[in-house]
């Protein structure tokens, strides 16, 4: 039986606020700090693991962590999670996108069917059609073979479907795995769609159409463009796109599409890249085997996050850390900053699945807390955030917590040496110096060159972003998201908060508002 | 004769401090909100508006920012740095780069030159040089025309020049003026310069070095991965590639480069956008003609930004607004929210501008200060982040001020009408409607759909983005920064937090290390 209280009510929270902090310049500093790299880290799937030597914690602290880890009960929440708990209280749904990748409990029921054969189901229909548009079976009316996909989705529909694409792009052109370009239409900002299709061959592109509930405006607007230009083309749009969708909205047995393929109400958008939601674009970009090895990476780094012993779960850890530091020490950011130009757009991607699962002012029973939750989360892939916004994080007012994510090896393994080294090597270096510069700084007089230290930062470290690495890298943080959420006690799996702004849009679109809101759409010439 | 103070020394300072609070909730609804809309509202240069009704301000706080401008000298400080003072006491140089674009007063003499004069001659060489590519007079060793151009770059050299570049592109190819695509190479990672030599045909680029100091680790290194790649196919690297650096740079006079072209210490990277660093890759992409209206719009705007009236000096007014927000109310970030596909990357532009500039944590004559400066700055186009970490936004714990950015038309101007409405007009609706929706809330017993409101933002509003409004929209933003700058008593022209990282990560790559930092390179396996 698990209990769900307010943080500001358990006793391990008492116990943490009020023990000491670390310095971290100090500890960091010279013996002390090698051993601390050497000790502090944790194994994670697919060869990767989380080093968390530069964060503000030492034993005595993690014991403290570790004891709140027990007091919310966070292994027994997640296992009620995984085996079928209504955990998403606000909309009473179960919370099942870990069993799109494996089956860490108990068999889940719902619909009338088992929902891991369900997901697997889906998946072997999407490994089938990729394989037959691979194969030239399903192609075009000229029975050409298709050599773009585009998907057509907002939000989790395009945020982590893209940055795992991207993500994966460099590898498959390397290891021979690249079967389609993917392209990704979101916005309904006219000139995106525009200017997509203005980059393609639609005669030979696959369109997918990505909307759980198959009412989404954007992507139902975005629809329009690319049925409009597939007519314009002499095309038939039915034989050019597919949908992902649930099984009751509108899109699901219309016959606008090539194929319908099934997600539910159980899977969140920001958390359905393992599902069809991911699954069909990376399928048919790379092929099913890839998608594959992406979600055994996630299973497997999923079978840690259910291990109680807080030094063998790096997600549960990293969870803590972060709530220690945005409770305790009172960082209300995070900066992620992959030394990896294939994540480029993971850092938009956990923004969205940090900011919109654990942006919260109440608790999961609808009642108001006393403490801050979810921080503020950005980043930019380095060296060019170095060049960039690393200014401020080094020296300015505010501490900035850092997440970096780094690989020994490229992903093209094409290279070159200047000055005695490679770039692979220079890139690393440069991560493996900004986390010392930031936690141990440098003393100088002239003040304005002096670097106080002390900025706390973890690194998740492999041999290289591949389906598997990445897969694990995913899973990490949807579990550390989802940890941050029971232990604030509040509800990481719905959104009420993007209902407000829909609402008063389709006011202004109707022309039914008044106030301050009639001038904002006067201004804007609606 | 300007007096520089720490803001917490001010008079205006302790009175703005101590000013009664406004409830925006409640000033923005009814007809109070309709009013504040229509008067709260101040012209920019190119058609844009500055509209600042949703701020927490009125007018007895306004008059209070008045007087903090006043005795700051904000004015006063802006004329010396635009007459030659040396503004950048740290490195000891003037801060010239509104020169690049207009002369808003005294001739400015520099190593013994004229800079206004050498800025121009540089502008018409790199148009003469533009010209010539686009008609074929420069053209690969066969004859043929250049196709692609390709910056190499990092930093300023890259974020800036890319992001007005893909603010212009769609509204090129419209208007007829796309002459040559552009790539842009940043990062040391090698996927970066590999990937983007995999997607070009390199016997048709000509490639943009650009280093001020001809020194940049990155950029040399990227460098030489062009250079061995035009050589695999058969080509001679000096016959595509130009240089944009300092005159007194290696890169000046090498014979490795068609021609080089220059721009001096005086312009920090960040502020680079109109200077050849600038100039080059968006003449050769849109011709010098579209390059000449960015400057226009851009010098158009500093003119108001030279404007002592407080309600007719948008910059200075958003500069003090955001003061406010900062130091008197505590938030600790803005978000920048475009509902423009075309401003994908100016968010992540005005991250280094803003947090590169005013990160920083002592004043200009290098003593501390008590206060705090530079917020985090982040953001994504909307609608796109309406779908991503807008929850936060609205229902998380912390108040994150926001600047949103319209423009009433597409660059495209390709649309389709879906339930009764354009895409653009959607468009136009949810960023209406978000506004009132973050000032005003809406009250419901459920708490978990309750909007408490309050959550301020501005809006600068214009037609279309086009050259001219672009232009407008970066000075608008370099010249607030400058005034935060000014206001928190700092230097916002120099980087010294960017140094010991380089430093370290060179003391990695050559092996002489110690500590956690061996024990991390040797986790980097470097």
């Amino acid at each position: 039986m698990v209990n769900w209280n307010n943080l500001d009510t358990l006793k391990s929270f008492g116990e943490l606020e009020s023990i000491k902090h670390v310095n971290l310049a100090e500890i960091m500093s010279g013996e002390n700090g090698a051993k601390r790299v050497k000790e502090y880290s944790v194994p994670m799937a697919a060869g990767l693991s989380y080093n968390y030597a530069a964060k503000e914690v030492d034993d005595d602290i993690i014991a403290k962590l570790d004891a709140l880890a027990k007091e919310t009960q966070l292994i027994d929440k997640f296992e009620a999670l995984y085996n079928g708990e209504v955990i998403n209280t606000g909309e009473k749904r179960m919370v099942l996108h870990q069993l799109t990748r494996g089956q860490l409990g108990n068999k889940v029921e719902a619909d009338g069917v088992d929902k891991r054969e369900f997901y697997l189901k889906e998946q072997k229909r999407i490994a089938d059609f990729a394989n037959k548009v691979h194969s030239g079976e399903i192609a075009n009316a000229k029975g050409e073979k298709f050599t773009t996909v585009v998907q057509i989705g907002i939000g989790g529909s395009d945020l982590g479907p893209r940055a795992m694409y991207l993500a994966l792009e460099n590898w498959a052109y390397r290891t021979g795995n690249f079967k389609m370009a993917a392209k990704f239409i979101s916005n309904v900002d006219p000139d995106d769609a525009s200017c997509v299709l203005n980059s393609i061959d639609v005669a030979h592109s696959i369109f997918i159409l990505v909307s759980k509930s198959g009412t989404t405006l954007e992507t139902l607007t975005n629809e329009s463009f690319v049925t409009d230009a597939l007519k314009k083309a002499g095309l038939d749009p039915s034989k050019h796109m597919i949908a992902v969708t649930s099984e009751t909205s509108p899109l699901a047995k219309s016959d606008n599409y090539l194929e319908a393929f099934f997600m539910d109400d159980y899977i969140g958008g920001r958390y359905s890249s393992t599902s069809g939601v991911g699954g069909a674009v990376l399928s048919l970009a790379f092929g099913p085997d890839v998608f594959a090895q992406f979600l055994d990476g996630a299973a497997e780094e999923d079978k840690l996050s259910a291990n109680a012993d807080l030094k063998k779960n790096p997600a549960m850890l990293d969870a803590l850390i972060g709530v220690y530091e945005r409770n305790v020490l009172g960082y209300g950011s995070t900066a992620v900053l992959p030394y990896s130009q294939g994540l480029s757009r993971f850092p938009a991607h956990l923004q969205q699945l940090d900011m919109e699962s654990n942006g919260k002012s109440v608790n999961r029973f609808g009642e108001p807390i006393n403490y801050v939750t979810g921080p503020i989360i950005f980043g930019e892939p380095g060296t060019n955030g170095q060049h960039s916004f690393y200014q401020l994080l080094h020296q300015g007012t505010d501490i900035i917590p850092l997440q970096f994510i780094g690989f020994k090896n490229s992903q093209l393994q094409n290279d070159v040496d200047i000055q005695g080294s490679s770039s692979q090597q220079k890139l690393c270096a440069n991560v493996a110096a900004q986390i010392v510069a930031f936690a141990c700084g440098k003393k100088d007089d002239n003040l304005n060159k002096n670097f106080k230290g002390g900025r706390p930062s973890s690194i998740i470290v492999g041999d290289e972003l591949n389906p598997k690495s990445l897969g694990a890298l995913l899973a990490h943080f949807e579990n550390k998201v989802m940890f941050q959420g029971f232990v604030w006690n509040i509800n990481s799996f719905d959104q009420e908060g993007v209902q407000l702004g829909k609402v008063l849009a389709k006011r202004v679109l109707a022309h039914e508002t008044e106030g301050a809101l009639t001038e904002y759409a006067k201004l804007l010439n609606i």
